[in-house]
């Protein structure tokens, strides 16, 4: 390419990286401000407790690893308690320090490899979809993860701001 | 640009298209599935209604057709409720059948403008920024507006699933 069109593509891996990682940022700072018992109150009557976000969010951007090609998740026993099933399913959480290291040591790791990708490596496709299944829709692309995982991210920041103070 | 190479740039515009256009069919079912009575309900205790929210994003997706370039606004008096004062501060609001004409209204002029843009044009400045701080910061462009925008959207959609059923 020449460097204009590279510019091109180059420019929109930037907005896209750059919006993931605000709304990383954004998460952090909610749930660094919150007390342990603002952690444990729901976001409205009923609903999650800021808690279940925190491990849901990690165990989500976790799983982002294997599904961006990037190699095995660091806490897949996330999944049993925050994806697999709703909050208050299971009695005894992983504690609000322990879920709190695993949060900046995932989306860190994840970070690490978004920054090095090339706009090539972006458009290639995920690993939950077949290479017969791509050819035919290439956008189950890379960048379709991170925007819809950006999506994801925003969905429950939108709910978290919400926990009564 | 060659083929593959305007693949790249295409495919991501793509992609990002597609994210807008589905967070806003997500909302507008989700509107559509409300009755006037849960319209009227808080998200959460003393948070926003949903039909503060439904005024609120038509205003916002309304004001991204001068962000964009795109012309003029179609509802600029939708600000003065729904952007510069909080949900209850103005009793009278429109009726719901005109806000849901709006929604639609504004969805579909800012659709037909979005998917008309080239991979070029989305990485072309937004009209908030001046052509001297574009050349400092290129990531200030239509497409930044766009993903932020998107994210604006989820963030509100995952307030709007809390909503009383």
């Amino acid at each position: 390419m020449t460097s204009a069109q590279l510019t091109v593509a180059q420019v929109m891996v930037t907005v896209a990286t750059s919006s993931w990682k605000s709304g990383v940022g954004r998460a952090s700072k909610l749930f660094a401000g919150m007390t342990d018992e603002q952690l444990m109150e729901p976001v409205a009557p009923g609903r999650n407790r800021p808690i279940y976000l925190l491990g849901h969010l990690t165990a989500i951007h976790d799983s982002m690893h294997p599904l961006l090609g990037f190699g095995e998740r660091l806490h897949p026993e996330l999944d049993e308690i925050f994806v697999k099933q709703p909050d208050r399913a299971v009695a005894a959480l992983p504690s609000t320090a322990d879920l709190t290291t695993y949060w900046t040591v995932v989306n860190d790791a994840l970070w690490q490899k978004i920054e090095a990708l090339s706009p090539e490596e972006w458009v290639e496709r995920h690993t939950a979809v077949s290479e017969e299944d791509f050819a035919k829709t290439p956008t189950r692309n890379r960048l379709s993860v991170l925007l819809s995982r950006t999506n994801h991210l925003s969905f429950h920041v939108g709910q978290l701001i919400l926990a009564p103070k």
